[in-house]
């Protein structure tokens, strides 16, 4: 069971919806990310948090066997983020960000970690993503997510990030807008045409997109939910199933990557169905094969084989 | 090779897009509809024309094989309809809507082709498609079409024309606008509940869903295109493609119901591409068959069986 580095934020959230609202819930991308991923693999944390993490809250972390000896505390707050979702359930509008000590932090990732085969550089600033990159020796994969606000601003720096590794990762609107183009396709030609092996488009309730270099294409519906709790943390969520069953196989081909799309979906399904991370919390192995069973079956016609086993089965 | 039955408008559009605009130019549900619907069956177009409609464009449709015998000739002006996209290419802006003598119009199926075994019922007002369904006898499958107006302003009668038809096709705002839920599962349940066999949520760019009463569930993408010249009439060329391939294989089983939804993806794809039919007229059974192997391809994993024929293959 290859080992999981992931460098990114760690967060205290209020997150708005329409029907419901939450202070100081655990956030932050590296805290979606590795809890999803923990129910594959080893997960170890490059991050930053305030005097004012409670520490209960790395406990929850530690519980499933995630490695957060690689958080450093710092004297000042926690990066917190103020959000709020409209009834679409869908795209957020930020209030406030305070950064806190993840403004001025720069990582240094522990030697022991160095040598991590999975490396995802969650969303941060893409000069941190580079340091990280220079850090790390010889990885399996890196995968890389970014946001509009990157895209926008330190776009050379984004650039370079994505010409270095094997997977970007980012929502469709983030493609369109760095590509500057309203057609996905074109958006993926662009971003394949800087270096990655594959680029991931997350559309959120309809599903994901994967784009290979040598022109294949592949898409799976968002595993269907009756009931949104909140959105906050999917894109990240997706990021750790998707690692989690590459790190698993071991194999980073075509068909694999393929299969790691549905279990990214699979994973951002649990991380909405409640606030903060309880529904990652609440998922099981079995749970997240039953949910990549329906998944297949959604998309089958007929004599389709669609009883293939996923690598968490039995496990 | 059954034939099949549409009832509903013949127009012309004036369509704006933020790239192009087009005037006067051949549109109407029953028209998208007709021109899809041909590339599989025989179809019989039940519709009302004014005296400034161009003998050449009946011409087209009978060009295709498409009977005209049905369509009515009256004094007044025929159906227009005047709409914009903005840059999402997705919903239309109505800007303005002259219905002509489509307004006092009240259908009368010719005798020989009350016996059609398809009955397609586009969009137009729901007493109308009560009407013709008084009128038509034991076809083995009706399906049916409505728009946002309709479910505002008369929904006792959409009520009764979703309960007496075999399949429900809507777009997801209006299935989500009648069941008033944001949640499309519980919106399928709801209308479900009122006695069809099968709805179909038409998602755009996103493709489409299909549930049935039994519980199934199905979703194809899209069919990836890289420019959209207009997407009027994605809707009614999905429904000819739908009902087209339930003609030709005359069953109507959940696997024949799935196999039907790509066909209309497929369908829609070519009506977006070209301003009024011309992208319709433009697909041939092998393109279509080609698209159909392509969207199957996209959902594919490992050992998925994806190379079945499609019902159109060597003909």
């Amino acid at each position: 069971m290859p080992d999981i580095l992931v460098v990114g934020s760690l967060a205290y959230d209020d997150v708005q919806t329409p029907f419901e609202r939450r202070r100081d819930v655990l956030g932050g991308a590296a805290s979606y990310f590795s809890v999803a991923a923990s129910l594959y693999s080893r997960v170890h944390v490059v991050g930053v948090v305030g005097q004012d993490f409670d520490e209960a809250d790395l406990g929850r972390l530690r519980a499933r066997g995630i490695d957060t000896s690689g958080i450093e505390r710092k004297p000042g707050r926690s990066f917190r983020w103020f959000g709020r979702y409209d009834y679409d359930m869908s795209t957020a509008e930020t209030l406030n960000t305070d950064l806190g000590v993840f403004g001025e932090w720069r990582p240094v990732v522990p030697d022991a970690l160095r040598d991590a085969p999975f490396v995802f550089l969650a969303n941060i600033h893409p000069a941190i993503q580079l340091d990280v990159l220079r850090q790390v020796r010889t990885p399996t994969l890196v995968a890389m997510d970014s946001m509009n606000f990157w895209l926008e601003h330190d776009r050379d720096a984004v650039t370079e990030v994505m010409s270095r590794a094997h997977v970007v990762s980012i929502n469709e609107g983030e493609a369109r807008q760095f590509a500057q183009t309203f057609s996905v396709i074109r958006a993926a030609r662009t971003i394949l045409a800087l270096g990655p092996t594959a680029l991931v488009v997350k559309r959120g309730e309809h599903g994901a997109m994967l784009f290979l270099r040598d022109g294949g294409m592949f898409w799976t519906p968002a595993y269907p939910l009756e009931k949104v709790q909140d959105p906050t943390g999917a894109g990240d969520a997706f990021a750790g199933g998707f690692m989690g069953h590459l790190s698993v196989t071991g194999r980073c081909d075509a068909d694999e990557l393929r299969r790691a799309v549905i279990h990214g979906v699979v994973a951002g399904s649990f991380a909405v169905e409640a606030f903060s991370i309880a529904g990652l919390e609440a998922a099981t192995p079995e749970a997240i094969e039953a949910r990549y069973r329906a998944l297949r079956g959604i998309v089958a016609v007929g004599a389709d084989a669609v009883a293939e086993a996923g690598p968490l089965a039995g496990r």
